[in-house]
Protein backbone atom coordinates (compact mmCIF):
# COMPACT_ATOMS: atom_id res chain seq x y z
CA UNK A 1 0.00 0.00 0.00
CA UNK A 2 1.31 3.33 -0.86
CA UNK A 3 1.73 6.09 2.10
CA UNK A 4 -1.47 6.99 3.14
CA UNK A 5 -2.55 10.27 5.28
CA UNK A 6 -5.88 10.97 6.78
CA UNK A 7 -5.65 14.85 7.61
CA UNK A 8 -8.12 16.12 10.07
CA UNK A 9 -9.18 19.25 11.66
CA UNK A 10 -6.19 18.69 14.48
CA UNK A 11 -4.10 15.31 12.98
CA UNK A 12 -2.23 14.27 10.05
CA UNK A 13 -2.75 10.15 10.44
CA UNK A 14 -0.76 8.23 8.30
CA UNK A 15 -1.42 4.85 7.07
CA UNK A 16 2.09 3.51 8.58
CA UNK A 17 1.03 4.58 11.96
CA UNK A 18 2.36 8.25 12.58
CA UNK A 19 0.14 10.54 13.74
CA UNK A 20 0.95 13.98 14.15
CA UNK A 21 -0.73 17.14 15.33
CA UNK A 22 -1.74 19.61 12.26
CA UNK A 23 -0.09 22.94 13.60
CA UNK A 24 3.82 20.92 14.14
CA UNK A 25 3.53 18.88 11.17
CA UNK A 26 6.97 19.88 9.01
CA UNK A 27 6.11 19.43 5.44
CA UNK A 28 9.88 18.84 4.73
CA UNK A 29 9.82 15.43 6.58
CA UNK A 30 7.43 13.58 4.00
CA UNK A 31 9.59 13.11 0.96
CA UNK A 32 7.79 10.23 -0.63
CA UNK A 33 4.73 10.35 -2.52
CA UNK A 34 1.50 10.53 -0.21
CA UNK A 35 -2.07 10.09 -1.07
CA UNK A 36 -4.37 12.52 0.80
CA UNK A 37 -7.72 13.65 1.88
CA UNK A 38 -8.20 16.91 4.30
CA UNK A 39 -11.41 18.33 5.88
CA UNK A 40 -8.71 20.72 6.93
CA UNK A 41 -8.77 23.67 4.28
CA UNK A 42 -5.73 25.30 5.64
CA UNK A 43 -3.48 22.59 5.07
CA UNK A 44 -5.14 21.29 1.39
CA UNK A 45 -4.40 24.68 0.19
CA UNK A 46 -0.81 24.42 1.21
CA UNK A 47 -0.37 20.29 0.72
CA UNK A 48 -1.61 21.69 -3.11
CA UNK A 49 1.56 23.20 -4.07
CA UNK A 50 3.55 20.04 -3.23
CA UNK A 51 4.07 17.94 -5.98
CA UNK A 52 4.44 14.84 -3.84
CA UNK A 53 1.24 15.05 -1.71
CA UNK A 54 -1.54 14.02 -3.80
CA UNK A 55 -5.01 14.98 -3.46
CA UNK A 56 -7.64 12.14 -3.72
CA UNK A 57 -10.32 14.87 -3.73
CA UNK A 58 -9.44 14.57 -7.34
CA UNK A 59 -10.33 10.67 -7.90
CA UNK A 60 -13.67 10.77 -6.34
CA UNK A 61 -16.87 10.62 -8.39
CA UNK A 62 -19.15 13.01 -6.69
CA UNK A 63 -22.17 11.85 -8.72
CA UNK A 64 -22.20 8.59 -6.53
CA UNK A 65 -22.41 10.99 -3.07
CA UNK A 66 -23.68 14.57 -2.44
CA UNK A 67 -21.42 17.53 -3.17
CA UNK A 68 -21.44 18.61 0.29
CA UNK A 69 -20.83 15.02 1.64
CA UNK A 70 -17.58 14.69 4.01
CA UNK A 71 -14.17 13.48 2.03
CA UNK A 72 -13.40 11.30 5.51
CA UNK A 73 -17.05 9.94 5.24
CA UNK A 74 -16.98 9.12 1.40
CA UNK A 75 -14.13 7.03 1.91
CA UNK A 76 -15.41 5.36 4.64
CA UNK A 77 -18.16 4.25 1.49
CA UNK A 78 -15.60 3.57 -0.83
CA UNK A 79 -13.75 0.89 1.70
CA UNK A 80 -17.33 -1.41 1.30
CA UNK A 81 -19.77 -2.85 -1.45
CA UNK A 82 -22.47 -4.33 0.49
CA UNK A 83 -22.58 -2.64 4.29
CA UNK A 84 -23.81 -0.03 6.85
CA UNK A 85 -21.13 2.14 7.87
CA UNK A 86 -20.76 3.82 11.02
CA UNK A 87 -18.05 6.37 11.64
CA UNK A 88 -18.26 7.43 15.16
CA UNK A 89 -16.12 10.28 15.66
CA UNK A 90 -17.19 14.27 16.44
CA UNK A 91 -20.71 13.57 14.50
CA UNK A 92 -21.36 9.58 13.94
CA UNK A 93 -22.22 9.10 10.35
CA UNK A 94 -24.60 5.79 8.93
CA UNK A 95 -23.85 5.48 5.54
CA UNK A 96 -25.58 2.75 3.45
CA UNK A 97 -23.97 1.21 0.61
CA UNK A 98 -25.14 -1.38 -1.37
CA UNK A 99 -23.13 -3.33 -4.81
CA UNK A 100 -21.07 -0.65 -4.42
CA UNK A 101 -23.24 2.46 -4.29
CA UNK A 102 -23.67 4.91 -2.09
CA UNK A 103 -27.83 4.89 -0.64
CA UNK A 104 -27.57 7.80 1.16
CA UNK A 105 -26.88 8.21 5.02
CA UNK A 106 -27.64 10.53 8.08
CA UNK A 107 -25.73 11.98 10.36
CA UNK A 108 -25.71 11.72 14.39
CA UNK A 109 -23.97 13.74 17.08
CA UNK A 110 -20.73 11.98 18.43
CA UNK A 111 -20.88 10.75 21.60
CA UNK A 112 -19.02 13.48 23.56
CA UNK A 113 -21.19 16.43 22.04
CA UNK A 114 -24.43 14.20 23.29
CA UNK A 115 -22.73 14.15 26.67
CA UNK A 116 -22.36 17.81 26.35
CA UNK A 117 -25.91 18.52 25.01
CA UNK A 118 -27.18 16.76 27.65
CA UNK A 119 -25.23 18.74 30.28
CA UNK A 120 -26.18 21.59 28.54
CA UNK A 121 -29.82 21.36 28.74
CA UNK A 122 -29.71 20.69 32.67
CA UNK A 123 -27.27 20.08 35.39
CA UNK A 124 -29.28 16.68 36.39
CA UNK A 125 -28.44 15.65 32.87
CA UNK A 126 -25.05 15.55 33.65
CA UNK A 127 -23.71 11.87 33.51
CA UNK A 128 -20.80 9.62 31.70
CA UNK A 129 -22.42 7.21 29.76
CA UNK A 130 -23.32 3.34 30.93
CA UNK A 131 -22.15 1.05 28.47
CA UNK A 132 -22.52 -2.02 30.23
CA UNK A 133 -26.28 -1.05 29.70
CA UNK A 134 -29.20 -3.23 28.60
CA UNK A 135 -31.09 -1.86 25.77
CA UNK A 136 -33.56 -4.73 26.18
CA UNK A 137 -34.41 -3.50 29.98
CA UNK A 138 -36.49 -0.16 30.13
CA UNK A 139 -33.96 2.07 32.18
CA UNK A 140 -34.82 3.45 35.83
CA UNK A 141 -32.48 5.27 36.83
CA UNK A 142 -31.42 9.12 35.25
CA UNK A 143 -27.77 7.55 34.38
CA UNK A 144 -29.15 5.21 31.91
CA UNK A 145 -31.98 6.73 31.18
CA UNK A 146 -29.56 9.23 29.82
CA UNK A 147 -27.18 6.48 28.18
CA UNK A 148 -30.44 4.45 26.76
CA UNK A 149 -31.34 7.62 25.23
CA UNK A 150 -28.20 8.38 23.24
CA UNK A 151 -27.67 4.91 22.49
CA UNK A 152 -30.83 2.86 22.04
CA UNK A 153 -32.35 5.06 19.06
CA UNK A 154 -28.91 5.14 17.86
CA UNK A 155 -28.50 1.71 17.16
CA UNK A 156 -32.58 1.10 16.54
CA UNK A 157 -32.12 3.14 14.02
CA UNK A 158 -29.00 1.38 12.32
CA UNK A 159 -30.75 -2.02 12.60
CA UNK A 160 -33.71 -0.26 10.56
CA UNK A 161 -31.30 1.08 8.02
CA UNK A 162 -29.24 -2.11 7.93
CA UNK A 163 -32.10 -4.74 7.06
CA UNK A 164 -30.02 -7.66 5.93
CA UNK A 165 -26.56 -5.96 5.58
CA UNK A 166 -23.74 -6.04 7.91
CA UNK A 167 -22.86 -2.93 10.21
CA UNK A 168 -19.31 -2.01 10.10
CA UNK A 169 -17.96 0.16 12.76
CA UNK A 170 -15.08 3.13 12.70
CA UNK A 171 -13.65 6.18 14.38
CA UNK A 172 -12.98 6.31 17.96
CA UNK A 173 -15.64 5.67 19.59
CA UNK A 174 -16.06 2.49 17.21
CA UNK A 175 -15.21 -0.16 20.71
CA UNK A 176 -17.81 1.60 22.97
CA UNK A 177 -20.83 1.28 20.00
CA UNK A 178 -19.34 -2.40 19.37
CA UNK A 179 -20.53 -2.77 22.94
CA UNK A 180 -23.99 -2.54 22.55
CA UNK A 181 -24.31 -3.66 19.08
CA UNK A 182 -22.59 -7.31 19.41
CA UNK A 183 -23.13 -8.49 15.82
CA UNK A 184 -20.97 -5.24 13.94
CA UNK A 185 -17.44 -4.94 13.46
CA UNK A 186 -14.99 -3.26 14.52
CA UNK A 187 -12.60 -2.22 11.19
CA UNK A 188 -10.05 0.62 12.71
CA UNK A 189 -9.04 1.07 8.86
CA UNK A 190 -11.53 1.74 6.80
CA UNK A 191 -10.71 5.26 5.88
CA UNK A 192 -7.44 3.66 4.37
CA UNK A 193 -9.39 0.59 2.90
CA UNK A 194 -11.21 3.22 1.21
CA UNK A 195 -8.45 5.49 -0.36
CA UNK A 196 -6.45 2.27 -1.05
CA UNK A 197 -9.62 1.04 -3.07
CA UNK A 198 -10.23 4.72 -4.71
CA UNK A 199 -5.86 4.61 -5.91
CA UNK A 200 -6.68 1.53 -6.93
CA UNK A 201 -9.51 1.59 -8.97
CA UNK A 202 -7.97 5.16 -10.70
CA UNK A 203 -5.00 3.32 -11.45
CA UNK A 204 -6.74 0.63 -12.86
CA UNK A 205 -4.04 -2.16 -11.08
CA UNK A 206 -3.03 -3.65 -7.78
CA UNK A 207 -0.40 -1.14 -6.09
CA UNK A 208 -0.87 -2.73 -2.73
CA UNK B 1 -61.75 20.32 37.82
CA UNK B 2 -59.56 22.34 40.50
CA UNK B 3 -57.13 25.04 39.69
CA UNK B 4 -54.04 23.08 38.75
CA UNK B 5 -50.68 24.29 38.22
CA UNK B 6 -47.25 23.24 36.32
CA UNK B 7 -44.09 25.70 37.32
CA UNK B 8 -41.14 25.16 35.28
CA UNK B 9 -38.26 27.18 35.42
CA UNK B 10 -39.53 30.09 33.85
CA UNK B 11 -42.87 30.12 33.42
CA UNK B 12 -46.25 29.09 35.67
CA UNK B 13 -48.78 27.27 33.69
CA UNK B 14 -52.29 27.15 35.03
CA UNK B 15 -55.23 24.53 33.76
CA UNK B 16 -57.69 27.37 33.20
CA UNK B 17 -54.94 28.34 30.91
CA UNK B 18 -53.04 31.82 32.35
CA UNK B 19 -49.49 31.25 31.78
CA UNK B 20 -47.31 33.39 33.55
CA UNK B 21 -43.33 34.16 33.66
CA UNK B 22 -42.14 32.70 36.87
CA UNK B 23 -40.55 36.36 37.45
CA UNK B 24 -43.42 37.80 37.12
CA UNK B 25 -45.68 36.10 39.20
CA UNK B 26 -47.43 37.74 42.61
CA UNK B 27 -48.38 35.41 44.91
CA UNK B 28 -51.39 37.66 46.12
CA UNK B 29 -52.64 37.56 42.62
CA UNK B 30 -53.76 33.87 43.59
CA UNK B 31 -56.56 33.21 46.62
CA UNK B 32 -58.16 29.94 45.12
CA UNK B 33 -57.08 26.68 46.26
CA UNK B 34 -54.00 25.54 43.64
CA UNK B 35 -52.83 22.17 42.98
CA UNK B 36 -49.14 22.69 41.77
CA UNK B 37 -46.13 20.82 40.65
CA UNK B 38 -42.63 22.60 40.54
CA UNK B 39 -39.28 22.01 39.27
CA UNK B 40 -38.56 25.90 40.23
CA UNK B 41 -37.38 24.96 43.38
CA UNK B 42 -36.82 28.76 44.67
CA UNK B 43 -41.04 28.62 44.10
CA UNK B 44 -41.40 25.32 45.49
CA UNK B 45 -40.21 26.70 48.83
CA UNK B 46 -41.63 30.00 48.51
CA UNK B 47 -45.37 28.37 47.73
CA UNK B 48 -44.73 25.66 51.11
CA UNK B 49 -45.32 28.69 52.81
CA UNK B 50 -49.00 29.42 51.46
CA UNK B 51 -51.93 27.45 52.79
CA UNK B 52 -53.93 27.41 49.81
CA UNK B 53 -50.95 26.28 47.28
CA UNK B 54 -50.80 22.55 47.93
CA UNK B 55 -47.62 20.20 46.35
CA UNK B 56 -48.80 17.54 44.81
CA UNK B 57 -45.01 15.99 44.87
CA UNK B 58 -46.79 14.64 48.45
CA UNK B 59 -49.10 12.61 47.28
CA UNK B 60 -46.88 10.91 44.18
CA UNK B 61 -45.99 6.98 45.31
CA UNK B 62 -42.20 7.18 44.26
CA UNK B 63 -41.96 3.17 44.58
CA UNK B 64 -43.94 3.38 41.27
CA UNK B 65 -40.98 5.57 40.03
CA UNK B 66 -37.86 6.61 41.06
CA UNK B 67 -36.23 9.41 43.06
CA UNK B 68 -34.55 11.36 40.75
CA UNK B 69 -37.06 11.70 38.24
CA UNK B 70 -38.80 14.98 37.49
CA UNK B 71 -42.53 15.63 38.71
CA UNK B 72 -43.78 16.75 35.41
CA UNK B 73 -42.26 13.29 33.91
CA UNK B 74 -44.23 11.26 37.17
CA UNK B 75 -47.39 13.53 35.87
CA UNK B 76 -47.76 12.89 32.36
CA UNK B 77 -46.87 9.21 33.45
CA UNK B 78 -49.92 9.37 35.76
CA UNK B 79 -52.47 10.57 33.29
CA UNK B 80 -51.80 7.33 31.13
CA UNK B 81 -52.79 3.67 32.10
CA UNK B 82 -51.44 1.71 29.25
CA UNK B 83 -49.04 4.24 26.79
CA UNK B 84 -45.85 5.49 25.53
CA UNK B 85 -45.80 8.98 26.71
CA UNK B 86 -43.33 11.39 24.65
CA UNK B 87 -43.10 14.49 26.11
CA UNK B 88 -41.02 17.11 23.83
CA UNK B 89 -39.36 19.58 25.76
CA UNK B 90 -36.63 20.76 26.52
CA UNK B 91 -35.29 17.08 26.89
CA UNK B 92 -37.90 14.19 25.09
CA UNK B 93 -38.50 11.74 27.61
CA UNK B 94 -40.32 8.50 26.78
CA UNK B 95 -41.90 6.29 29.45
CA UNK B 96 -43.53 3.32 29.18
CA UNK B 97 -46.73 2.36 31.10
CA UNK B 98 -48.46 -0.71 30.99
CA UNK B 99 -51.39 -1.41 33.67
CA UNK B 100 -50.56 1.82 35.04
CA UNK B 101 -47.59 1.03 36.26
CA UNK B 102 -44.62 2.55 34.93
CA UNK B 103 -41.83 -0.05 33.18
CA UNK B 104 -39.18 2.71 32.74
CA UNK B 105 -38.31 5.04 30.12
CA UNK B 106 -35.35 7.61 28.84
CA UNK B 107 -34.39 10.95 27.66
CA UNK B 108 -33.10 12.19 24.54
CA UNK B 109 -32.48 15.56 23.85
CA UNK B 110 -34.88 18.50 22.95
CA UNK B 111 -35.35 19.68 19.29
CA UNK B 112 -33.47 22.55 19.97
CA UNK B 113 -30.72 21.51 21.89
CA UNK B 114 -30.13 18.91 19.13
CA UNK B 115 -29.56 21.73 16.73
CA UNK B 116 -27.28 23.81 18.74
CA UNK B 117 -25.33 20.31 19.16
CA UNK B 118 -25.03 19.75 15.78
CA UNK B 119 -24.17 23.29 15.60
CA UNK B 120 -21.62 22.87 18.61
CA UNK B 121 -19.85 19.90 16.48
CA UNK B 122 -19.48 22.01 13.15
CA UNK B 123 -20.89 25.15 11.63
CA UNK B 124 -21.32 22.45 8.29
CA UNK B 125 -23.86 20.83 10.46
CA UNK B 126 -25.80 23.86 11.23
CA UNK B 127 -29.43 23.36 9.58
CA UNK B 128 -33.20 23.98 10.35
CA UNK B 129 -34.77 20.42 10.73
CA UNK B 130 -37.01 19.50 7.77
CA UNK B 131 -40.13 18.39 9.45
CA UNK B 132 -41.34 17.13 5.81
CA UNK B 133 -38.68 14.67 5.97
CA UNK B 134 -39.49 11.14 4.27
CA UNK B 135 -37.74 8.51 6.77
CA UNK B 136 -38.20 5.64 4.57
CA UNK B 137 -35.85 7.40 2.33
CA UNK B 138 -32.14 7.56 3.08
CA UNK B 139 -31.43 11.01 2.73
CA UNK B 140 -28.78 12.59 0.05
CA UNK B 141 -28.15 16.12 1.53
CA UNK B 142 -26.57 17.65 4.38
CA UNK B 143 -30.07 19.16 5.77
CA UNK B 144 -31.85 15.88 5.14
CA UNK B 145 -28.58 14.23 6.32
CA UNK B 146 -28.83 16.03 9.77
CA UNK B 147 -32.94 16.11 10.58
CA UNK B 148 -32.94 11.93 9.57
CA UNK B 149 -30.10 11.61 11.85
CA UNK B 150 -32.11 13.91 15.16
CA UNK B 151 -35.44 11.92 14.22
CA UNK B 152 -35.59 8.66 12.63
CA UNK B 153 -33.07 7.22 15.74
CA UNK B 154 -35.66 9.04 18.27
CA UNK B 155 -39.17 7.35 16.01
CA UNK B 156 -37.37 4.54 15.69
CA UNK B 157 -36.72 3.93 19.74
CA UNK B 158 -40.25 4.71 20.15
CA UNK B 159 -41.43 1.62 17.79
CA UNK B 160 -39.43 -0.58 19.06
CA UNK B 161 -40.19 0.33 22.96
CA UNK B 162 -44.21 0.88 21.91
CA UNK B 163 -45.00 -2.33 20.64
CA UNK B 164 -48.93 -2.54 20.46
CA UNK B 165 -49.44 0.63 23.10
CA UNK B 166 -50.71 3.96 22.04
CA UNK B 167 -48.24 6.81 21.80
CA UNK B 168 -48.90 9.95 22.96
CA UNK B 169 -47.31 13.54 22.57
CA UNK B 170 -47.13 15.91 24.86
CA UNK B 171 -45.16 19.34 24.92
CA UNK B 172 -44.09 22.08 23.33
CA UNK B 173 -42.58 20.37 20.23
CA UNK B 174 -45.37 17.59 20.25
CA UNK B 175 -46.88 18.42 16.38
CA UNK B 176 -43.31 18.50 15.22
CA UNK B 177 -43.08 14.85 16.31
CA UNK B 178 -46.52 14.36 15.11
CA UNK B 179 -45.49 14.69 11.22
CA UNK B 180 -42.92 11.50 11.75
CA UNK B 181 -44.97 9.48 13.92
CA UNK B 182 -48.46 9.69 11.88
CA UNK B 183 -50.38 6.99 14.43
CA UNK B 184 -49.41 9.19 17.13
CA UNK B 185 -52.23 11.19 19.25
CA UNK B 186 -51.01 14.95 20.51
CA UNK B 187 -52.69 15.46 24.14
CA UNK B 188 -51.22 18.97 24.94
CA UNK B 189 -53.28 18.58 29.33
CA UNK B 190 -51.58 15.52 29.89
CA UNK B 191 -49.72 17.17 32.92
CA UNK B 192 -52.49 18.49 33.89
CA UNK B 193 -54.82 15.33 33.23
CA UNK B 194 -52.25 13.64 35.30
CA UNK B 195 -52.27 15.96 38.62
CA UNK B 196 -56.20 15.64 38.11
CA UNK B 197 -55.87 11.89 38.48
CA UNK B 198 -53.19 11.82 41.39
CA UNK B 199 -55.55 13.96 42.99
CA UNK B 200 -58.81 11.43 42.53
CA UNK B 201 -56.91 8.94 43.20
CA UNK B 202 -55.58 10.64 46.60
CA UNK B 203 -59.14 11.85 47.43
CA UNK B 204 -60.63 8.72 46.94
CA UNK B 205 -64.08 10.59 44.96
CA UNK B 206 -64.39 12.22 41.47
CA UNK B 207 -63.58 15.83 41.96
CA UNK B 208 -64.14 16.61 38.35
Amino acid sequence: MPLLCDIGNTTFSFSDGRRIFADKFDISSVNEVVYYISVNQYWEKRLSMQENWINLRAFVDFDKYYQSMGIDRIMVCEAVDNAVVVDAGSAITVDVIKDGLHQGGYIYPGLSALVQCYKDISPALEVSFNFDIDLDKMPKNTEDAVTYGAIDPLVSSIRKVSKDLPVYLTGGDAEKLKALIPDARVLHDLVFKGMNSLLEEHEGRDIC
